[in-house]
């Protein structure tokens, strides 16, 4: 029988569409996307099988896509409606319930990191603006300039916007594991939409909306319009549908089936409950995934 | 047969404990607590009562209690660890799913107004910090003083605190109304808790925890540990679960029972189902709250 108590990740790297230029539109399989999510979700495995924590694997994966100038996280974010880097991110641990967020965080290079200190080291959940950049520096994370996280691709983008170029980067990170105790966690990290309005919040920092972990129900990670997530409380209701039966697969594609049908809204979710492979689904042309199965093989796709 | 869709509303003025020196501890009908509840729902339903939408009908209740210093909203807001009011709210319609919040806002009278254009005047959801600000004064409302929110008691009570006297003060304020169409409506109001973090943002304005309406579901309102009613989704669990038969009051009752067995939480919340009467629920010594019987009459209880 198979041991569904082995360790599992599925991390993922963004919902959108793809501009006829991205070089993912190849299928290559060393597409700058799909590099990404393999690698994280290979360092979160990795965590896994050497018996580390679900929480440790979900930051570990999500900070490596933090890093990848490629996705809207971290560095490489999206810019605002005024040019600058704004970020959002959550954390939660499903052993325990305990979790923490940043948002509109310009200064922290791994808002994941900032948003498992909030967790871990304050009596808050969410902490936003300069109040969490003041937090940041009690914990000792260094504040670097908002420019270090604006790339030249970002910025050259934020110029077409403002010429009225509609603009089409999406890449929202999140990761969900299951370790071998049985527990799960889930991590997600954005630069949000771009041109949004300074001090927007997304669905990315709102447990509940971008990211949910109980270990009686499941583990979820959102990628898409943010907005409409959090009107139907998104990641908190596919792991509510694996609580009352479904498979992960199901959860993801009821869930994302809901909000288009209900609010048009696009975009990708990933699940993972107690037991049983992870499960993903995406309204949009393409959602850059990477997931174990169950030999510790990673597949990635878009 | 009753008339289920007669307009209906309850509102809540905070779930706490009572010092011994609060006047509400007098028990009487005319204790300030037990006033201005009561003058919430009343223009609440007069606003249901002359065919009003339940929208129209939580904001105004709302506004009435965060203009009444004696909640912790608005005026006579709790301050943080440095001193200073920091407003969170949130808007939802059941009809649409539309709704609105603001959080870390230091210069705005009435956030739940500032809520409603959120959600009517942008194309986000929640805006935090200085950006929120920045939106106000761009949908014409005025600046005021953060000073102007402060009274002298919430003075003396952050002095109090700094001296290492516990601070106990609670007060979030919120409303739920179904109208004469049997649309729903939730808003929500806080200065948060005393003594946090700057930057600090509780449950009220993230849409599922402190706050939820669906026409399909229900509509909730919620008071108490913010960081324990975020990590249980608490207003969208309860509507789940009035949308899965259960009446407003055993939602209520569930689900905050569920916040003290799982995390250890305080607080209060009140449900309005698509039919039937309001409910409530709270695990702490009091929760001030008003709502309408089907004749219009209005009961204000602690």
């Amino acid at each position: 029988m198979q041991d569904h108590r082995a360790p599992a990740i599925i991390v993922h790297g963004g919902a959108g569409h793809l501009g006829a230029d991205d070089p993912a539109s190849s299928g290559l399989a060393d597409a700058p996307r799909l590099v990404g999510v393999r690698r994280a979700a290979e360092e979160g495995y990795r965590v896994l099988a050497q018996g580390g924590s679900a929480l440790v694997a979900v930051e570990a994966a999500v900070r490596i896509l933090e890093d990848d100038p490629t996705y809207n996280a971290g560095t490489g974010a999206v810019l605002n409606a005024v040019g600058e880097a704004e970020l959002d991110a959550s954390i939660m641990d499903g052993a325990t319930l305990r979790c923490g967020a940043v948002a509109v965080v310009r200064d922290v290079k791994n808002p994941v990191t900032l948003a498992r200190l909030v967790m871990e080291r304050s009596n808050h959940v969410l902490l936003a603006g300069p109040g969490a950049s003041l937090f940041a520096r009690e914990v000792g994370i260094p504040a670097i300039e908002n420019a270090a996280l604006v790339t030249p691709a970002q910025r050259a983008r934020y110029e077409a916007s403002r010429r009225g170029s509609p603009g089409t980067k999406t890449g929202t990170v999140g990761a969900v594991a299951r370790d071998r105790a049985g527990h799960l966690a889930a991590a997600t990290s954005t630069g949000g939409m771009a041109m949004k309005l300074p001090g927007r919040v997304g669905d990315t920092p709102i447990i509940g909306a971008g990211t949910y972990a109980d270990d009686r129900l499941a583990a979820a990670s959102g990628t898409g319009h943010g907005e409409r997530f959090i009107q139907l409380t998104v990641a908190r209701h596919a792991a509510d549908l694996v609580g009352r039966g479904a498979t992960a697969a199901e959860a993801a594609q009821a869930t994302i089936q809901e909000v288009g049908a209900r609010l048009d809204g696009e975009g990708g979710l990933i699940v993972l409950g107690p037991t049983g492979p992870a499960g993903f689904a995406f309204n949009t042309q393409v959602m850059a995934r990477a997931y174990s199965l169950p030999d510790g093989t990673i597949v990635a796709e878009l």
